[in-house]
Protein backbone atom coordinates (compact mmCIF):
# COMPACT_ATOMS: atom_id res chain seq x y z
CA UNK A 1 0.00 0.00 0.00
CA UNK A 2 1.34 3.77 -0.52
CA UNK A 3 -0.04 7.07 0.19
CA UNK A 4 -2.34 6.34 3.59
CA UNK A 5 -0.66 7.92 6.12
CA UNK A 6 -1.32 5.45 9.10
CA UNK A 7 1.08 3.32 11.22
CA UNK A 8 5.09 4.06 11.20
CA UNK A 9 6.65 6.22 8.60
CA UNK A 10 8.04 3.40 6.20
CA UNK A 11 10.12 4.34 3.64
CA UNK A 12 12.24 2.29 0.92
CA UNK A 13 14.71 2.70 -1.78
CA UNK A 14 14.14 1.52 -5.71
CA UNK A 15 15.40 2.11 -9.00
CA UNK A 16 13.13 4.94 -11.00
CA UNK A 17 15.02 2.90 -14.24
CA UNK A 18 16.51 -0.65 -15.17
CA UNK A 19 16.20 -2.20 -18.14
CA UNK A 20 13.40 -3.71 -19.14
CA UNK A 21 14.51 -7.65 -18.62
CA UNK A 22 15.22 -6.00 -14.83
CA UNK A 23 11.71 -4.96 -14.14
CA UNK A 24 9.43 -6.89 -11.97
CA UNK A 25 12.66 -8.59 -10.50
CA UNK A 26 14.65 -5.75 -8.43
CA UNK A 27 14.52 -6.82 -5.12
CA UNK A 28 12.69 -3.94 -3.85
CA UNK A 29 9.93 -6.09 -4.68
CA UNK A 30 10.33 -7.96 -1.39
CA UNK A 31 9.59 -5.58 1.06
CA UNK A 32 6.79 -4.07 -1.07
CA UNK A 33 5.36 -7.66 -1.20
CA UNK A 34 5.74 -8.17 3.04
CA UNK A 35 4.51 -4.28 2.96
CA UNK A 36 1.59 -5.29 1.10
CA UNK A 37 1.00 -8.87 2.92
CA UNK A 38 1.04 -6.65 6.22
CA UNK A 39 -0.87 -3.55 5.39
CA UNK A 40 1.56 -1.35 5.95
CA UNK A 41 1.83 1.91 3.89
CA UNK A 42 4.99 3.13 3.02
CA UNK A 43 6.94 5.78 0.84
CA UNK A 44 9.60 4.99 -2.19
CA UNK A 45 12.62 6.94 -2.23
CA UNK A 46 13.66 6.58 -6.18
CA UNK A 47 17.33 6.14 -6.90
CA UNK A 48 18.05 7.56 -10.21
CA UNK A 49 20.84 6.62 -12.93
CA UNK A 50 23.87 7.77 -10.88
CA UNK A 51 22.40 8.29 -7.48
CA UNK A 52 23.48 4.64 -6.34
CA UNK A 53 26.89 5.85 -6.28
CA UNK A 54 25.93 9.63 -4.34
CA UNK A 55 27.57 9.66 -0.98
CA UNK A 56 24.37 10.70 0.45
CA UNK A 57 22.60 6.88 -1.34
CA UNK A 58 26.04 5.75 0.14
CA UNK A 59 25.45 6.27 3.89
CA UNK A 60 22.33 4.81 3.66
CA UNK A 61 23.10 1.17 1.68
CA UNK A 62 27.27 1.62 1.47
CA UNK A 63 26.39 -0.62 -2.05
CA UNK A 64 24.70 1.26 -3.97
CA UNK A 65 22.12 -1.05 -3.99
CA UNK A 66 18.19 -1.54 -3.28
CA UNK A 67 16.34 -1.83 -1.26
CA UNK A 68 17.24 0.28 1.84
CA UNK A 69 14.48 0.99 4.37
CA UNK A 70 13.99 3.38 7.21
CA UNK A 71 10.96 3.92 9.80
CA UNK A 72 10.53 5.81 12.41
CA UNK A 73 12.83 3.70 14.61
CA UNK A 74 15.63 2.52 12.40
CA UNK A 75 17.22 2.41 9.12
CA UNK A 76 18.37 -0.17 7.42
CA UNK A 77 19.01 -2.11 4.50
CA UNK A 78 20.16 -5.70 2.68
CA UNK A 79 16.49 -7.29 1.87
CA UNK A 80 16.66 -10.49 4.34
CA UNK A 81 17.30 -7.74 7.42
CA UNK A 82 14.60 -5.42 5.72
CA UNK A 83 11.48 -8.77 5.66
CA UNK A 84 12.87 -9.41 9.48
CA UNK A 85 12.03 -6.00 10.96
CA UNK A 86 8.87 -6.10 8.92
CA UNK A 87 7.89 -9.15 10.66
CA UNK A 88 8.67 -7.32 14.02
CA UNK A 89 6.81 -4.81 13.10
CA UNK A 90 3.82 -7.11 11.79
CA UNK A 91 3.87 -9.88 13.53
CA UNK A 92 1.25 -12.27 11.50
CA UNK A 93 4.13 -12.79 9.27
CA UNK A 94 6.46 -13.79 12.02
CA UNK A 95 5.92 -17.33 13.75
CA UNK A 96 4.22 -17.44 16.59
CA UNK A 97 6.45 -19.09 19.50
CA UNK A 98 10.06 -18.98 19.70
CA UNK A 99 10.86 -22.16 17.99
CA UNK A 100 8.32 -20.36 14.74
CA UNK A 101 10.52 -16.94 14.84
CA UNK A 102 13.55 -19.52 15.07
CA UNK A 103 12.17 -21.38 11.70
CA UNK A 104 11.38 -18.09 9.85
CA UNK A 105 14.66 -16.25 10.40
CA UNK A 106 16.59 -19.59 9.30
CA UNK A 107 14.37 -19.96 5.94
CA UNK A 108 15.35 -15.94 5.37
CA UNK A 109 19.37 -17.12 5.48
CA UNK A 110 18.39 -20.49 3.21
CA UNK A 111 16.22 -19.00 0.70
CA UNK A 112 19.49 -16.47 0.28
CA UNK A 113 22.38 -18.25 0.89
CA UNK A 114 21.51 -21.66 0.27
CA UNK A 115 18.87 -21.67 -2.93
CA UNK A 116 19.48 -17.95 -4.08
CA UNK A 117 23.02 -18.87 -3.78
CA UNK A 118 22.64 -22.67 -5.93
CA UNK A 119 20.58 -20.39 -8.67
CA UNK A 120 22.72 -17.59 -8.97
CA UNK A 121 25.19 -20.57 -9.55
CA UNK A 122 23.20 -22.29 -11.99
CA UNK A 123 22.49 -18.92 -14.00
CA UNK A 124 26.53 -17.72 -13.49
CA UNK A 125 27.43 -21.73 -14.97
CA UNK A 126 25.14 -21.15 -18.07
CA UNK A 127 26.30 -17.69 -18.81
CA UNK A 128 29.80 -18.77 -18.73
CA UNK A 129 28.96 -21.97 -20.90
CA UNK A 130 30.27 -24.54 -18.18
CA UNK A 131 28.57 -27.50 -16.62
CA UNK A 132 25.98 -26.78 -13.65
CA UNK A 133 28.03 -28.16 -10.73
CA UNK A 134 25.92 -31.31 -9.57
CA UNK A 135 25.27 -29.66 -5.71
CA UNK A 136 23.23 -27.01 -7.15
CA UNK A 137 20.59 -29.90 -7.99
CA UNK A 138 20.99 -31.63 -5.23
CA UNK A 139 20.41 -28.18 -2.79
CA UNK A 140 16.70 -27.82 -5.25
CA UNK A 141 16.13 -31.57 -4.49
CA UNK A 142 16.67 -31.21 -0.48
CA UNK A 143 14.43 -27.92 -0.67
CA UNK A 144 11.68 -29.99 -2.60
CA UNK A 145 11.60 -33.29 0.10
CA UNK A 146 11.65 -30.08 3.04
CA UNK A 147 8.40 -28.29 1.46
CA UNK A 148 6.72 -32.02 0.59
CA UNK A 149 3.60 -31.78 2.63
CA UNK A 150 4.03 -28.20 3.54
CA UNK A 151 2.12 -25.08 2.28
CA UNK A 152 4.58 -22.54 3.45
CA UNK A 153 8.05 -22.99 4.45
CA UNK A 154 8.55 -22.40 8.05
CA UNK A 155 6.53 -22.31 11.34
CA UNK A 156 3.32 -23.72 9.53
CA UNK A 157 1.76 -20.44 8.43
CA UNK A 158 2.49 -17.74 5.81
CA UNK A 159 5.48 -15.95 6.98
CA UNK A 160 8.51 -13.38 4.98
CA UNK A 161 10.06 -16.57 4.79
CA UNK A 162 8.21 -17.21 2.15
CA UNK A 163 8.05 -14.05 0.68
CA UNK A 164 11.69 -14.31 0.28
CA UNK A 165 11.63 -18.08 -0.65
CA UNK A 166 9.29 -17.68 -3.41
CA UNK A 167 11.09 -14.45 -5.05
CA UNK A 168 14.16 -16.59 -4.75
CA UNK A 169 12.49 -19.36 -7.00
CA UNK A 170 10.99 -16.78 -9.38
CA UNK A 171 14.70 -16.08 -10.44
CA UNK A 172 15.97 -16.97 -13.75
CA UNK A 173 18.29 -19.22 -12.64
CA UNK A 174 15.73 -21.24 -10.48
CA UNK A 175 13.44 -21.65 -13.51
CA UNK A 176 14.76 -24.56 -14.69
CA UNK A 177 14.63 -26.26 -11.37
CA UNK A 178 11.80 -25.04 -10.26
CA UNK A 179 9.89 -26.32 -13.67
CA UNK A 180 11.27 -29.88 -12.91
CA UNK A 181 10.32 -30.34 -9.63
CA UNK A 182 6.57 -30.11 -9.12
CA UNK A 183 6.82 -29.39 -5.03
CA UNK A 184 8.50 -26.27 -6.06
CA UNK A 185 6.64 -25.46 -8.72
CA UNK A 186 2.84 -25.54 -6.48
CA UNK A 187 4.87 -23.98 -3.65
CA UNK A 188 6.08 -20.79 -6.14
CA UNK A 189 2.46 -20.93 -7.45
CA UNK A 190 0.72 -20.72 -4.21
CA UNK A 191 3.08 -17.81 -3.26
CA UNK A 192 2.39 -15.60 -6.81
CA UNK A 193 -1.49 -15.93 -6.18
CA UNK A 194 -1.57 -13.64 -3.36
CA UNK A 195 -3.23 -10.28 -3.92
CA UNK A 196 -0.18 -8.95 -1.94
CA UNK A 197 2.34 -9.98 -4.43
CA UNK A 198 0.64 -8.48 -7.59
CA UNK A 199 -0.11 -5.44 -5.88
CA UNK A 200 3.84 -5.26 -4.71
CA UNK A 201 4.49 -5.87 -8.64
CA UNK A 202 2.01 -3.21 -9.94
CA UNK A 203 3.96 -0.88 -7.43
CA UNK A 204 6.97 -1.48 -8.80
CA UNK A 205 6.54 -1.28 -12.53
CA UNK A 206 4.46 2.29 -11.64
CA UNK A 207 7.54 3.68 -10.26
CA UNK A 208 9.98 3.04 -13.40
CA UNK A 209 10.04 6.11 -16.04
CA UNK A 210 10.13 5.15 -19.24
CA UNK A 211 13.61 6.48 -19.63
CA UNK A 212 16.78 6.87 -17.61
CA UNK A 213 16.63 10.63 -16.35
CA UNK B 1 34.69 -23.43 25.37
CA UNK B 2 33.55 -27.05 25.47
CA UNK B 3 32.70 -29.63 28.50
CA UNK B 4 31.49 -27.11 31.25
CA UNK B 5 28.13 -27.72 31.89
CA UNK B 6 27.07 -23.94 32.97
CA UNK B 7 23.91 -21.83 31.20
CA UNK B 8 21.75 -23.10 28.52
CA UNK B 9 22.57 -26.36 26.78
CA UNK B 10 24.02 -25.72 23.09
CA UNK B 11 25.07 -28.43 20.38
CA UNK B 12 26.38 -27.56 17.27
CA UNK B 13 26.79 -29.99 14.53
CA UNK B 14 30.42 -30.43 13.02
CA UNK B 15 31.76 -32.53 10.74
CA UNK B 16 34.13 -35.51 11.85
CA UNK B 17 36.00 -35.20 8.83
CA UNK B 18 36.99 -32.97 5.99
CA UNK B 19 40.16 -32.95 3.76
CA UNK B 20 42.77 -31.58 4.57
CA UNK B 21 42.43 -28.22 2.43
CA UNK B 22 38.94 -27.61 4.29
CA UNK B 23 40.17 -27.75 7.67
CA UNK B 24 39.91 -24.31 9.28
CA UNK B 25 37.13 -23.37 6.45
CA UNK B 26 34.18 -25.09 7.69
CA UNK B 27 31.66 -22.93 8.63
CA UNK B 28 30.58 -24.71 12.35
CA UNK B 29 33.75 -22.22 12.48
CA UNK B 30 31.11 -19.13 12.89
CA UNK B 31 29.03 -20.32 15.54
CA UNK B 32 32.26 -21.51 17.60
CA UNK B 33 33.40 -18.46 17.60
CA UNK B 34 30.63 -16.83 18.81
CA UNK B 35 30.31 -18.97 21.55
CA UNK B 36 33.77 -18.61 22.52
CA UNK B 37 33.56 -14.81 22.56
CA UNK B 38 30.03 -15.16 24.73
CA UNK B 39 31.88 -17.34 26.98
CA UNK B 40 28.90 -20.24 26.17
CA UNK B 41 29.70 -23.82 26.68
CA UNK B 42 28.68 -26.00 24.09
CA UNK B 43 28.71 -29.91 23.03
CA UNK B 44 29.58 -30.63 19.18
CA UNK B 45 27.54 -33.41 17.13
CA UNK B 46 29.82 -34.39 15.01
CA UNK B 47 28.53 -35.67 11.67
CA UNK B 48 30.42 -38.51 9.92
CA UNK B 49 30.72 -39.27 5.96
CA UNK B 50 27.58 -40.01 4.71
CA UNK B 51 25.61 -39.19 8.18
CA UNK B 52 25.08 -35.46 6.16
CA UNK B 53 22.11 -37.82 3.71
CA UNK B 54 20.95 -39.44 6.61
CA UNK B 55 17.22 -38.60 7.14
CA UNK B 56 17.33 -37.76 10.88
CA UNK B 57 20.29 -35.18 10.53
CA UNK B 58 18.02 -33.61 7.23
CA UNK B 59 15.28 -33.31 9.69
CA UNK B 60 17.53 -30.48 11.51
CA UNK B 61 19.39 -29.72 8.66
CA UNK B 62 17.47 -30.16 5.41
CA UNK B 63 20.45 -29.88 2.81
CA UNK B 64 23.03 -31.65 4.94
CA UNK B 65 25.45 -29.31 5.97
CA UNK B 66 27.06 -27.81 9.35
CA UNK B 67 26.58 -26.03 11.30
CA UNK B 68 23.09 -27.09 12.73
CA UNK B 69 21.83 -25.57 16.05
CA UNK B 70 19.96 -26.53 19.12
CA UNK B 71 19.64 -24.87 22.62
CA UNK B 72 17.23 -25.73 25.20
CA UNK B 73 14.43 -23.54 23.77
CA UNK B 74 14.93 -23.59 19.70
CA UNK B 75 16.53 -25.54 17.00
CA UNK B 76 18.13 -23.85 13.56
CA UNK B 77 20.34 -23.89 11.20
CA UNK B 78 22.21 -21.41 8.86
CA UNK B 79 25.14 -20.07 10.37
CA UNK B 80 23.70 -16.20 9.77
CA UNK B 81 20.47 -17.62 11.58
CA UNK B 82 22.96 -19.16 14.64
CA UNK B 83 25.04 -16.01 15.35
CA UNK B 84 21.61 -13.57 15.51
CA UNK B 85 20.42 -16.50 17.91
CA UNK B 86 23.63 -16.45 19.91
CA UNK B 87 23.31 -12.55 19.85
CA UNK B 88 20.47 -12.65 21.59
CA UNK B 89 21.79 -15.15 24.05
CA UNK B 90 24.92 -13.27 24.57
CA UNK B 91 24.15 -9.15 24.32
CA UNK B 92 27.37 -8.67 24.54
CA UNK B 93 27.69 -9.47 21.16
CA UNK B 94 24.80 -7.42 19.56
CA UNK B 95 23.95 -3.62 19.22
CA UNK B 96 22.72 -1.62 22.62
CA UNK B 97 19.80 -0.08 20.89
CA UNK B 98 17.35 -0.31 18.30
CA UNK B 99 20.04 1.28 15.90
CA UNK B 100 22.54 -0.67 16.90
CA UNK B 101 20.88 -4.13 16.72
CA UNK B 102 19.46 -3.06 13.21
CA UNK B 103 23.26 -2.72 11.82
CA UNK B 104 23.83 -5.97 13.98
CA UNK B 105 21.43 -7.98 11.60
CA UNK B 106 22.23 -5.98 8.50
CA UNK B 107 25.82 -6.72 8.32
CA UNK B 108 25.19 -10.49 8.83
CA UNK B 109 22.98 -10.44 6.18
CA UNK B 110 25.45 -7.92 4.18
CA UNK B 111 28.15 -9.41 4.79
CA UNK B 112 26.95 -13.07 3.49
CA UNK B 113 24.72 -11.72 0.63
CA UNK B 114 26.96 -9.07 -0.20
CA UNK B 115 30.20 -9.96 0.14
CA UNK B 116 30.31 -13.42 0.53
CA UNK B 117 28.39 -14.01 -2.95
CA UNK B 118 31.01 -11.22 -4.43
CA UNK B 119 33.94 -13.92 -2.97
CA UNK B 120 32.48 -16.53 -4.37
CA UNK B 121 32.09 -15.27 -7.40
CA UNK B 122 35.43 -14.57 -7.62
CA UNK B 123 36.21 -17.99 -7.04
CA UNK B 124 34.13 -19.76 -9.50
CA UNK B 125 35.25 -17.57 -11.85
CA UNK B 126 39.17 -18.34 -11.64
CA UNK B 127 37.98 -21.96 -11.20
CA UNK B 128 36.34 -21.90 -14.45
CA UNK B 129 38.84 -19.91 -16.31
CA UNK B 130 36.94 -16.52 -16.77
CA UNK B 131 37.07 -12.93 -16.40
CA UNK B 132 36.27 -12.06 -12.84
CA UNK B 133 32.99 -9.71 -13.21
CA UNK B 134 33.92 -5.50 -12.49
CA UNK B 135 31.03 -5.66 -9.93
CA UNK B 136 32.93 -7.92 -7.83
CA UNK B 137 36.24 -5.39 -7.33
CA UNK B 138 33.27 -2.65 -6.92
CA UNK B 139 31.84 -4.38 -4.12
CA UNK B 140 34.89 -4.93 -2.00
CA UNK B 141 35.61 -1.36 -2.76
CA UNK B 142 32.54 -0.05 -1.29
CA UNK B 143 33.09 -2.13 1.58
CA UNK B 144 36.72 -0.71 2.33
CA UNK B 145 35.03 2.54 2.03
CA UNK B 146 32.71 1.70 4.75
CA UNK B 147 35.00 0.02 7.03
CA UNK B 148 37.36 3.17 6.99
CA UNK B 149 38.05 4.44 10.15
CA UNK B 150 36.02 2.13 11.98
CA UNK B 151 36.91 -0.72 14.03
CA UNK B 152 34.28 -2.58 13.75
CA UNK B 153 31.66 -3.08 11.09
CA UNK B 154 28.39 -2.39 13.45
CA UNK B 155 26.94 -0.31 16.06
CA UNK B 156 30.46 0.85 17.03
CA UNK B 157 31.55 -2.40 18.95
CA UNK B 158 32.56 -6.32 17.94
CA UNK B 159 29.68 -8.03 17.37
CA UNK B 160 28.60 -11.26 15.55
CA UNK B 161 28.44 -9.19 12.59
CA UNK B 162 32.49 -8.75 12.45
CA UNK B 163 32.04 -12.54 13.55
CA UNK B 164 30.74 -13.56 10.00
CA UNK B 165 32.07 -10.25 8.05
CA UNK B 166 35.92 -11.60 9.17
CA UNK B 167 34.87 -15.53 8.40
CA UNK B 168 33.65 -14.24 4.91
CA UNK B 169 37.51 -12.07 4.39
CA UNK B 170 39.18 -14.98 5.03
CA UNK B 171 37.54 -16.60 2.36
CA UNK B 172 40.28 -18.41 -0.31
CA UNK B 173 37.66 -16.14 -2.81
CA UNK B 174 38.50 -12.92 -1.07
CA UNK B 175 42.41 -13.11 -0.45
CA UNK B 176 43.48 -11.22 -3.23
CA UNK B 177 40.58 -8.31 -3.17
CA UNK B 178 41.41 -7.95 0.87
CA UNK B 179 45.34 -8.64 0.18
CA UNK B 180 44.47 -5.43 -2.23
CA UNK B 181 43.15 -2.97 0.33
CA UNK B 182 44.48 -2.32 3.50
CA UNK B 183 41.53 -1.47 5.35
CA UNK B 184 39.85 -4.52 4.89
CA UNK B 185 43.77 -6.38 5.26
CA UNK B 186 43.60 -4.51 8.86
CA UNK B 187 39.72 -5.43 9.61
CA UNK B 188 40.20 -8.82 9.08
CA UNK B 189 43.76 -8.88 10.89
CA UNK B 190 42.12 -7.62 14.12
CA UNK B 191 38.99 -9.92 14.04
CA UNK B 192 41.35 -12.77 13.47
CA UNK B 193 43.67 -11.55 16.44
CA UNK B 194 40.77 -12.10 19.21
CA UNK B 195 41.43 -15.02 21.52
CA UNK B 196 38.35 -16.27 21.20
CA UNK B 197 38.93 -16.59 17.59
CA UNK B 198 42.29 -19.07 17.51
CA UNK B 199 39.72 -21.24 20.47
CA UNK B 200 37.35 -21.73 17.86
CA UNK B 201 39.85 -22.68 15.21
CA UNK B 202 41.56 -25.11 17.42
CA UNK B 203 38.30 -26.87 18.52
CA UNK B 204 37.52 -27.59 14.95
CA UNK B 205 40.78 -28.85 14.28
CA UNK B 206 40.54 -31.29 17.75
CA UNK B 207 36.94 -32.46 16.27
CA UNK B 208 38.22 -33.90 13.40
CA UNK B 209 39.48 -37.49 13.07
CA UNK B 210 42.32 -38.25 10.97
CA UNK B 211 40.40 -40.80 8.57
CA UNK B 212 36.81 -40.88 6.71
CA UNK B 213 34.97 -43.50 9.18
Amino acid sequence: MQGRDTGPHITISAFSWVPEVARGRVKCLRPRWALEEAGLTYRTHLVGPGEGAHPDYRAWQPFGQVPAYRDDEVSLFESGAILLRIADLAPALDGQDAQGRADVRTWVFAALNSIEFAATTAQFAQDWGVAVPDWVGARFDALAKALDGRDWVAAGRFTVADIMLASVLRQPGAEGPVAARPVLAAYLDRGLARPAFARALAAQFADFVSEPA
